[in-house]
């Protein structure tokens, strides 16, 4: 299957002054089965507003927005603006009720398109002998 | 800018019996400033091997391919069968050289499409707390 590879929402952001959720969609209903017994998931999402030409054509960038931060290359960062414009949060779950995944926060705006979501399991390998630069 | 999303890949998985790295392409070299400073990526690919009706069609697995795990919703699995083929791995940054990333090891195949790369900063908030299912 040549590229580009074509990916579509699973479920959108959806927010109001007092929670922040995941609504999926109906046709993947059934693939929260589960989500239950974890405490994080992590949230794959596409920054729509972002999808332009202009958007994907950063390679680096001040990370946070803030100048007083080394010009980095997107990849050693999180970015909005990136070549594929793919978001990853990781969330506490605070509730699932029906279509709804009630997470603590994410950093995306209402109604973003929702890709993918897996679950968390971190291991011990992942923690050891962590290095990061001051910005961080 | 309407569904489906369009992404490309920005580089390759590549083995040897006795390494594995992301080799970058050419046009996103510049991406790669600033990696050096992290101990750790998180490594976005592309499930290509998947890449068909079929595969994009599960909504249900028994993790890690055991049949006596729970069928469980792909959202709440790492299951290389789900809607968006995208994978997600948590890598060590073995070394940097030139174009290529050496990890200390992906789930990944040889040459499989890789679509983004991401720093890995850990919070606490994240290891607060966490509740896993009995598979994982």
């Amino acid at each position: 299957m040549p590229a580009p590879f074509k990916i579509a929402p699973i479920g959108f952001v959806r927010r109001t002054d007092e929670a922040v959720w995941i609504e999926i969609a109906p046709p993947f209903l059934p693939a929260m089965e589960g989500l239950e017994d974890f405490s994080h998931i992590q949230v794959l999402f596409w920054f729509d507003r972002n999808d332009h030409a202009e958007g994907r054509s950063f390679l680096k960038v001040h990370p946070c927005r803030d100048p007083e931060n080394p010009l980095t290359g997107v990849f050693a960062t999180h970015s909005p603006l990136r070549p594929n414009l793919i978001g990853l949060s990781l969330c506490r779950i605070e509730a699932i009720e029906a279509e709804r995944i009630f997470i603590d926060r994410i950093d995306a705006l209402e109604d973003t398109p929702v890709v993918d979501i897996k679950c968390f399991i971190p291991t011990r390998r992942e923690l050891s002998s962590l290095r990061l630069p001051e910005w961080a």
